[in-house]
């Protein structure tokens, strides 16, 4: 189980550093409210969720297998991406945030006991 | 600009060994299915948004200094759980993602100049 | 096929006056902006989503015999009244949208030929 | 306030009749099932959320007079369509459902007392 004293589990410095210049540099900061960013992040999560709306779940699961590859890798990258600049703009360390998450996760769905 | 050759932006190999062992003893694998996962993520950036929805841009930007920012740091973390349980059942390199990613919004969105 | 100048396919007009006095008599007006009221739409949906997100196909097509049903219906309702509060903030006539978008479907998406 | 027994609020016989018709002659129905309609449902609120997600508060709420207003009505129209026939497959009747939302709402938030 994790818990909050174990080493961090996600290392994210690098992209928030690339993604602070990149909005810096086309003067995007000033758009970046919680609020667009959450409007944002739900626009990526509906073009995300189009890719898969009437695939079986077979054919889902093979997605990664088709042209249909690419597409589904650049709409999880813009959900990821709205939801990490989300994370800078309200100041969130999102390693730390993570392990408390998964420690009350833990807690309130114990292991399976395996007999 | 970010470019593919560029060093890792990203390291989430930690997380993606603590998460697939949860999964792993708790049996979740069989419910972990690409489609599961997106309305998973639907439903969890609902109560995510649904902490901003009646809140003017002032009162969201200040929310971490509020005893509502633990909620925030719990759904945040609840949205990307479900994110990279996606990235892992599709197996998707996330960094390799992102990279790409931002590489193609480097073209898309040009730096404004600066004269 | 619809087309707009076919009869009326809605009535929502009983409807606007209650949800417009309900509002009224809150003070709700002034909270229910277009954004608000589009973070409030993506929350409920979440909700709605909520409970089928782990439920196999037929699991999910039976959900209306089950103890489930009404929780279903009240989470359909608040995604169809939050819409509708939506259409009445933007002024919007929904029967004409409604028609108008079914005959753009009809032409998009011709029936299949019967032979 | 709205009770169950008022009379109804809303009427959609004939927009029922239509969509039940316009899926039956391109073979939909079987791709219509609740948790396929509820991804599609997603997808389209993404896209109508996509159009307000950078506007600040009066640009959004101004924006029925602008050339997005088109746009606009579809989207909202493809949010309520895929509501609707969601409500078809799961078998609700959408006007009881409002109704008795409606009444438990009224419980729930008391109108304010004015003196």
């Amino acid at each position: 189980m994790a818990t909050h004293s174990d080493p961090r589990l996600l290392d994210t410095a690098q992209l928030e550093a690339v993604l602070a210049e990149f909005a810096r540099v086309r003067d995007w900061d000033r758009h970046h409210t919680p609020r667009n960013l959450l409007l944002a992040l739900t626009g990526e999560v509906g073009e995300l969720v189009e890719i898969f709306q009437w695939k079986p779940d077979a054919q889902a699961e093979g997605i990664m297998n088709t042209d249909e590859a690419e597409h589904v890798r650049q709409e999880v990258a813009d959900v990821f991406l709205y939801l990490m600049r989300l994370v800078m703009v309200l100041g969130i360390d999102l390693d730390d945030a993570v392990r408390k998450k998964i420690a009350l996760n833990a807690i309130k769905y114990p292991p399976k006991t395996e007999c």
